[in-house]
């Protein structure tokens, strides 16, 4: 079998990703409060609410991880104030991002955009030379750009999915279709690949996040990448306690929510 | 005489090929179904099917390959959702394709797209590095963009399958043109270049199918590149084997389609 | 605890830059005249004027630098001659600023221009091969381009802060927002990268500039890169006296304005 | 004197060169019919024509090529079948060509097309490669594009020929003014590099072909790349032998017309 | 001090330079009669000149630089064909152009341009790189392009002179404005870059260039490279020995012009 380089993300095949990649993506003001514009509380979040994988870009790794939780290394970025269609290119080479102690490196693919070509590439080279260095390559990919009518389709989600497969991605981080069964096809076409959904904004209710990721585990899914519906949560530590006992122990909305 | 490359994917200068490459240039929604979705069942339907060869993106080629039956990586690859002049880069190096077992790479070029130069000058770098490693370079070329009016004419096919000879290609996967006569000008302009039709969407009938294959090998082509009339038809082994009759044993249509 | 780099420049972890790249990003006839139009005068300056760094091209540093104050090298530029969405890329290594005796770098990126990725990726690559050299990389940050309606708003300032500290970063250069708790606010999205308000245009009066200063440190950033403030102040090294008092001994702005 | 890489090109330094790139230029329908379709053919017609050098691409070097005529490769080659202003990107390593065997490479720049710029820049690192392996660098230079109102106007023509001077390359081939004293300001400005007339399409009568290469020759020109007035004739041979009595025994039209 | 790169250039810090890329530049029968067009004739002339310096493209320096007089080699260059904006690339490798024997490179930045970022990074590679091999980087900086209101004002010469200086460029080739005292302003913006005035289209009378020529010394400039109003006068080196007068010795235009 071939050799599982998302192990160290995964706890009995399924994983719990804290992202904290907003600062850069989408703006401090826009996400951030006084307490979680911190990247060390976000850092304590993730050891104490027993993630399995912390997302930085490299300036917030180099500074504020601990090494506590496993770290994937978001090596394109950028932020959301450039009008047109979407590029994100390599801000870290994989070798600096293993320096920091990161055993994947996540990269962002906006599939539809007119620059499409350039991040498959990138993400192309970007993937071979992370295998060299024994460390997972974990696609985001992200339906965008002025070709995409409806990014969480369950055709869109699939399309996404299969690009990280075809391109080799261990993992791919992609969107919810908003069901289980529609979501089942895209963890279908990534045959292998391991699928997280992206936690998206916050939620209005914790129930409606947890139903959420309830049918992105009947799917078939590994796991979740969160950011908001946790760091933006009043009690972060609650909110990743349901999420484990969806994830990993597979218990119901009412008893994830359950004191 | 020159050392043929292509040996490998031949059978008494005969060669039938499965493509699966559809996941990323179509989408698995519009191809697939939950059974070709796995890219193991196409693995195990090329080697039970006889195909002389397998094409992969290097994703899939990670995960499914088995050594069965000779590999072709496909190193370059787009989606079907940017609009604009098609451009397909190089994601996967040559070094790693060959790793994973290839005796041969594919690279796509859109003949007449605005970016056209921008693929033969990948593909030039490209064919020559296949060949100091000692492995085909097997060129897909399309005509298509604005300035494309009809990409299966006999002149546009032949112009097809001239360049990948004037590029060195060891081979050229180029569209039928609808019938033997005008494909065998194709074939002459290839002048030893070998010429492997691709297959195509699904035709209505097997017979309508099995007729192209046969005006392609009386056109003088060294075979097949199929997919979809292979792993969509509800009997792949069989389609399979009335490929073989035409392609290998020079069976008439009806021939082939006995039981 | 994170080996500081920014060292070199900083008093008691606060710090006061001097700024000599208008030349070029301004040209000479808009900023200069007879006296500081000679970077010997500015240099003089620096030493005089207690500065703990100054700011210069290569060319300037290769004919002027005198090593009395340590030297940050902007490693790009551009004038302000093009129309169009601001780019300014790399016109000095890395490698080369050291050999002039930098002990840091600095490149500035426009947030939000439609040439934003290039940047992004060309300070990536800068900040890694700076880090490896054991020099800092700093970033002057400013949103500009005709997605960006205010750059100074908290947001826009916070944002670029932010994308210094992501990007790994030691030191960020943006402007000033107006007041000192909106700027506090971009303090914290830096979350450890140094925060150098841009010194910006002349004001009118010595306590204008004063004031903005003041509320700088108030905000709690480390300093200020300032140019024309000082070298087109009728007395610069009177000028540095009273910045010195409000950034390195907490003076208010009356007593930095008394004699 | 500065050594002569075209040497082995020339005979009494005169030089009568069979192009033959036209399958990639132009299409194999345009120009080609079921003879001179074959590579073959030509290396045949050029060993037993009497010819000076023969032109191909890499893949029919690769394939057809045998030893008995001097050879040149074209490096870069583009279909005609994008719109827009004209580029010709390198398909061939200068490195890959000299292991064919290749005296010399050919690249093709299109003067005035708002490419201009890549291929000026792409020709001039060919050059030098071309040099430290001791082999020649032709430069082909077609003025091309919206800029260019005659592209065969005494001026323009000189201006071709004068750029591969200045860019070192050791011969040109452009084409005819339409009469010998206006071409020879263009051989005045290539200043010693070898000047060759580009054949062009196939002329109604033989003498009006021979007229121009007279005419060519009279100017003080090096001689001739012929292809579709040679190849595309009855008889390619008898037309060689009339081409060689103007260019090596300086005969009139009428004698070279002699049976 | 700072090694002076220039010396090889310099008689008594004065110099004298004979310019000849307009072959390239501006086409050869814009520029050239049947005398000038041969650069042998230039070569003589810039050694029984008393030139300081020949400023060749490398085809031209490969084929006529004898060695007489120091060698500039331009390492970009451009038609004047295309329209749009100005953009001239890199044709010549710095180690090339040493091969030839040149102490120095030259380099056109067309300040302004919306190129004007690829032609700074070019430039400032260049600069490290002849540095290192211890040559002279010397930049012709013209403003041009849409944005372009007067390239010949004094804000706009001395802002060309500055970025040569911030830059590095040891010296910069630039228009004159008009009169000595705003010329004066660019030299002082120079900072000790050596300015030499570009010398421009042949004037009406002798007077009127050794006028300029006059005022561009009063100014302070270090010379002059001058092409045109040489070669293409009646008698270059009684032209040459009048430019002499007013560069090397002080002489009044009158005392210039006398027999």
């Amino acid at each position: 079998m071939k050799q599982d380089r998302m192990a160290p993300f995964l706890k009995n095949g399924k994983g719990m990703l804290l992202a904290y990649d907003q600062g850069l993506e989408h703006g401090p003001s826009k996400d951030f409060d006084d307490r979680n514009i911190d990247p060390g509380f976000i850092m304590e979040a993730a050891a104490k609410g027993g993630f399995n994988g912390v997302v930085f870009q490299k300036g917030v790794a180099e500074r504020f991880y601990d090494g506590k939780v496993p770290l994937i290394v978001k090596v394109n970025g950028k932020t959301n104030l450039p009008g047109g269609e979407p590029i994100s290119r390599q801000v870290c080479s994989v070798e600096h991002a293993v320096s920091l102690g990161a055993k994947g490196v996540g990269y962002t693919i906006y599939l539809g955009s007119a620059h499409e070509a350039e991040m498959l590439a990138e993400f192309g080279r970007i993937q071979e030379e992370a295998h060299r260095r024994g460390v997972a390559a974990i696609a985001w990919i992200y339906p965008r750009g002025a070709s995409i009518q409806n990014d969480v389709s369950k055709e869109m989600v699939a399309y996404a999915a299969r690009t990280g497969l075809e391109l080799g991605a261990d993992a791919v981080k992609i969107k919810y279709t908003g069901d289980s069964v529609s979501f089942s096809w895209a963890v279908k076409a990534a045959a292998g690949a391991r699928v997280f959904m992206s936690g998206g904004p916050k939620t209005q209710t914790d129930e409606a996040f947890l139903e959420q990721v309830k049918g992105v585990m009947e799917a078939g899914a590994t796991g979740l990448a969160v950011g908001r519906n946790v760091w933006q949560h009043k009690e972060p530590l609650r909110m990743a306690e349901s999420l484990r006992r969806v994830i990993f122990e597979g218990r119901s909305v009412q008893e994830a929510l359950a004191p």
